[in-house]
């Protein structure tokens, strides 16, 4: 196919993951997620719930837990940030899993980190407000904050991460081959336009 | 059909108008591009030329014609600037075609003038500016100004227009439901995917 490497953003709660997981299913190609943040964590030497919290939000919110997590790997960060140590080793990951053949890589700024390999498909997936505070509820249950507040936070802090790191405008259609709204057009068209995007004639 | 309009906004030379008419062969529905800029001159009295270079332009562009265009419609403007009146027109053009049944509208801010309709599917085309700068001169020829120029202030002009009318910014994914970079994918292969996506299923 054209397309060897599947890159996915997505908005909290528009069911990007559970496309790309599908995606890579229907293409018999490995999915990188969870495994992405255990191998990010096993090179930092920070646990992955350290690394999943903080691998694609806002640098000032990494730099707060700075203090703690920097124990991990004494004298390895050369003075860098937690937040810029994290985003050299993903950096250095992505591309590493890039070179061993196709996959889908869900997150973590991955069509920027990628971006002068052509045989990359860049894809968002985005869906509106209630779309999303419904499926998080269900997904991830009720909490004390309301739903579009923690999708606002979530939304906001993925946000000032991408611009940070990539300098682009999150959201930009520019900056992807292919953006879908999830809540029209349904969690199985999504995957359906994908498949077909990715396995294009030459 | 679960679409019955499909609006497509599109950056100049990314081959939108020709994805677009394309689309509406193979769904067998109308494609109002051209026939929609003679409908807002047949109401307004402006000339076909005059719509079609200010439909989509900058308002500012277009107040600097209003000493001429105005005498169109003597008595009919109400001290609208000519922006605003065409503006208006176009409106009631495109809700009015919309009502007549499925098409695909082409440019003039249709998404945002359709909006409040569920069966619309809304579409936005970009591409690479080499992609776009080739395309222009093969379809419109070489003048004075480079490629590149011509497309940029186009582009600015485009800009700026949709964004004074419906405050929202241009190229934004989410205000889309599918956003394609045809210099990627192909012509062939956006054509197929709006396709996909205006036949899903319910």
């Amino acid at each position: 196919m054209a397309t060897k490497i599947i890159t996915i953003s997505r908005e909290f709660g528009s069911g990007g993951r559970t496309i790309g997981r599908e995606v890579a299913q229907r293409l018999g190609i490995p999915f990188y997620d969870k495994e992405l943040v255990d191998q990010i964590a096993l090179k930092t030497g920070f646990a992955p719930t350290f690394v999943e919290e903080n691998g694609e939000h806002s640098p000032s919110a990494s730099r707060f837990a700075y203090a703690f997590a920097h124990q991990a790997v004494p004298g390895v960060m050369n003075g860098m940030s937690t937040a810029d140590f994290l985003w050299s080793i993903q950096c250095s990951v992505i591309m590493q899993l890039a070179e061993e053949g196709p996959c889908v890589i869900v997150g973590r700024n991955a069509d920027y980190i990628l971006k002068d390999r052509s045989d990359v498909l860049d894809v968002f997936i985005h869906a509106d407000l209630d779309f999303r505070a419904d499926r998080i509820v269900r997904l991830y249950g009720e909490s004390e904050k309301s739903p579009e507040t923690r999708l606002q936070e979530k939304d906001k802090r993925r946000k000032v991460n991408y611009q940070h790191y990539t300098g682009r405008t999150w959201g930009n259609a520019l900056n992807y081959h292919l953006c879908l709204n999830s809540a029209k057009l349904g969690l199985e068209t999504c995957v359906d336009l994908i498949v077909a995007a990715a396995t294009r004639p030459e």
